[in-house]
């Protein structure tokens, strides 16, 4: 009685961007729905006001601006290139702490937490972001990076380091001077334990293919073997965004979010920021600047996307013959954008997605495919000449 | 350098209303951050338009009133209570569907997915909502989703049938008519499926507790096992935020979302809405009604939500001996708002939570003693009153 875009009877020819279908996400053992056909429905849901994108190069009001006075009285230095300080309302506190008490029953279970939270500005000019940094000065994001995991890695209560970047009022972050955090913990959280658990399983269940890189103890390491095919499919058929000597980024087979982004190495298996040399890291910077700028082409606006680096949990040295978790990680990293088909169309995961499982319209070949067609001279600068 | 809220030495007493700890949800075997220090923190995030809560009796622009035109032309008759059709824009369609090709690799893994997607209206009313509707027409509701899970269940190639309920601007939702979905699946979703994994797991390796009800071949269900240790707690240091003859609505001790809550019959093992005898039935509509109104009081607002009911995935019959994840199931519903301070203030899942775990400020005792604090009258017939 309903009619759908198109028969359902059965048709000899799957179509990745006609017919539903699952895709695994082999670092999670998550599934996510795609339903390619919906891309032809028209849009009822909320659209968000634009972030405005005229901003002064210094706000008076700004906590993050240099010289300026933060929440408790902290005065920002003025510095010159990144700035780095602990957080004023950290979510996590410096250890020791009390030990909770015996747990009341075996299914409510408390488990200590410990660590710091730290916030890294990337610039002291307000209005910039990373896309419109020069290279340069992303590479002073990196070194910063990499010094906050070197500290906070090697501090003897802390197990985990996780950098990230939330940018965008509709992400919840109110502040656009360019920023990220890093929160250090006793533990490793949830998803990057998955992920080392998932990628250290592989390493133990498959044989390294030839002529791919291969991980701890000479053995198959998941995402070197992914990124190796993806960089081998025909580029118009693929997933990749944009590639150059050390570095790929590509929209990864399972990914959730429309314009989802995985980053990583593709050359050798690589577990750390600090274990990338000169010319990766240069590589590093260059594809930063590749990748954000092409987002705020997209929309030709401010893209909004939480960004997360995952890698060795610590850069603490393992033995030769150790066989955890943190041994089998591979440097990426996750950019989870919520814009849909403009500057103020977002996906929300709600519904079907938080009740049972993610589900995109979008295919990933298609998002691959809009964000190739994006220009890397970002838009405002092109205005302007 | 940091002045913290309290000292970081290591003190005599835990409090977990003052110091961070993760909780292990046992049902998806996932972790949540809770940091209670941080709810004194200045909010500096987004502040969302209240909806507007004087809405028509009836709109001639909503495709789910009576008698009014839906997208491709169907028009909804006029019903008296509840209605159902197949939804215009579905996420999966009707089987069989064309066979994927094999996969070019063994991480790139496509499976096919049919279904159906149905719209279930709950009343004709376009301004009422669960909360505002009167038990025997909430009893309609529970009828119809009895009714196309029976129906869309017991269908050959469906595996699976998703009820869902997604209300609220801020959820996406753009529609106030009361209306939900369910989403009927060739394959069991991922949230549901780690959630049966992890039911059956605790049946074979732990014991039933004594005066605890038993779940299938009278083994220990999880969920028989934790409500039962929820409902003889202390009410006021607790989680249950409302209980009735059958059902209980608490806080659970994992909660991710500020004000979630986990719906479920206390009193017996229960798989599915097909198994509640009328008293069962009528203390569902009953608690139903009561955790929508405490949550519209709550910021004197039409609450924004997700609401899922988990169950057993159809009602195919299982062998008595049959130990499939599907005969473990216990019924539960999931509520899962995004509203955190305010009817204007919403919680977000970005950043460190999209990238490594969730993390909640406050602490599920003090979200279910706020729900334990609010009026069972809505707001907005105390007023006209
Ligand atoms: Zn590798
Ligand atoms: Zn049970």
């Amino acid at each position: 009685r309903t009619t759908y875009p198109f028969s359902s009877k059965p048709m000899a020819q799957f179509d990745p961007t006609l017919h539903s279908h699952r895709r695994l996400n082999p670092l999670t053992n998550e599934h996510v729905l795609v339903s390619p056909h919906r891309s032809r429905r028209p849009w009822q849901g909320q659209i968000e006001q634009p972030q405005p994108t005229v901003l002064p190069k210094y706000d008076p009001a700004c906590y993050l601006c240099p010289g300026n006075t933060r929440a408790g009285g902290h005065i920002n230095p003025i510095y010159d290139h990144t700035s780095i300080f602990e957080n004023d309302y950290a979510a996590v506190l410096p250890g020791p702490g009390p030990q909770p008490p015996s747990s009341p029953h075996p299914l409510l279970t408390t488990s200590p937490l410990q660590g710091a939270c730290d916030v890294i500005i990337f610039h002291p000019r307000h209005d910039l972001t990373l896309a419109r940094l020069e290279i340069p000065d992303i590479l002073k994001v990196i070194d910063e990076w990499c010094s906050v995991y070197t500290k906070r890695g090697n501090q003897e209560d802390i197990n985990y380091v996780q950098i990230f970047e939330n940018k965008g009022i509709i992400m919840g972050c109110s502040n656009p001077h360019p920023h990220g955090q890093s929160w250090s913990l006793s533990e490793i959280p949830t998803l990057p334990h998955t992920e080392l658990t998932n990628l250290k399983k592989y390493a133990h269940t498959n044989i390294p293919s030839e002529f791919v890189p291969k991980g701890h103890q000479g053995k198959a390491c998941l995402l070197c073997e992914y990124v190796h095919f993806e960089v081998g499919v025909k580029q118009d058929e693929g997933r990749v965004v944009v590639k150059n000597d050390h570095w790929v980024a590509l929209v990864p087979w399972w990914a959730v979010w429309p314009f989802e982004i995985l980053l990583l190495p593709y050359k050798r298996h690589i577990e750390s920021i600090l274990d990338l040399d000169e010319a990766e890291k240069s590589a590093f910077a260059d594809i930063l600047s590749k990748v954000t700028k092409r987002y705020d082409n997209l929309f030709s606006c401010s893209f909004a996307y939480s960004m997360g680096i995952h890698q060795r949990p610590t850069p603490k040295p393992a033995s030769p013959e150790s066989d955890e978790i943190n041994d089998y990680a591979h440097l990426h990293l996750h950019f989870a954008p919520p814009l849909l088909r403009s500057a103020s169309i977002r996906k929300f995961l709600v519904g079907f997605e938080l009740m049972a499982e993610p589900q995109r319209d979008l295919t990933a070949e298609q998002a691959a495919e809009r964000l190739r067609a994006c220009s890397e001279v970002h838009y405002m600068d092109a205005e302007s000449t």
